[in-house]
């Protein structure tokens, strides 16, 4: 079973390892005693994350998710790096592909399969639905440093 | 010049195509009149987020960020999909591949470059600092649904 490495950690930031793309279907995700879920990390919790949770998610080919789900409070992108398949959000059928990204609100009843022929490789980022204000965005919130830079 | 594609949108999804990550170096965030980021796209838009934002970037080998940044009020993180690099917080450099992971927050003097000898290609999602409270979790946010798949 592969492990998160960390690479290095400062007072604002931590670093880590997930490892390749290819890599991820070694992880194994403990559910409860015996039980893992094969293909899936998580990472906030290595990262030190404080307003989202992340994880990757390898699954074979005729591989689905398994269940539906929805959530309480969290919005949820999946961002699709590699291999075929279909995202399902309620009952609408999405084709999926590497540079697929989809947005699901808490209330959407979501699940995904691997329709594919090779493995289907995705991160999916989490969050607190509503959480941006009217206008908030990367260019408002970012401050641009007159700074020289040092490598 | 590169352009994110709509796949399907919903009550509460919206699936969008960005395209390969080689051809992320496809695209230019425009930023005034005449001036473009080449090799940069944000997907929060085309998405409909509401508590994050989202970009993919390529920097070219031997390009850097060309600026230090900090943040208001949003935590961010990069995730390195390709390519090879150097990823810098407060001063401290961190040596970055496939499958690099950085949480930086706020406050954290940052700054990336691409000194290797193939395009470096990242996402960065940024989201509101300590929005999580005490034992938010992926677990306890999500609900799984009694329901059996219908594909």
């Amino acid at each position: 079973m592969k492990q998160i490495e960390t690479i290095k950690e400062g007072k604002n930031f931590k670093a880590v390892n997930v490892g390749a793309t290819d890599e991820v279907i070694q992880y194994e995700l403990p559910l409860g005693p015996n039980v893992v879920i094969p293909g899936k990390v998580f990472v906030g919790q290595a990262l030190g994350l404080t307003g989202a949770d992340m994880s990757y998610q390898t699954l074979v080919p005729g591989q689905d998710g398994g269940f539906y789900h929805t959530h309480k409070t969290h919005e949820e992108i999946y961002i699709i790096l590699k291999g075929k398949g279909e995202y399902q959000v309620d009952g609408q059928n999405i084709p999926i592909q590497e540079g697929s990204v989809i947005r699901v609100s808490p209330a959407g009843k979501r699940t995904i399969r691997n329709n594919g022929t090779e493995n289907l490789t995705m991160i999916c980022v989490q969050y607190k639905a509503n959480s941006f204000a009217e206008g908030d965005s990367p260019m408002e919130d970012g401050v641009i440093l007159q700074e020289e830079l040092k490598w």
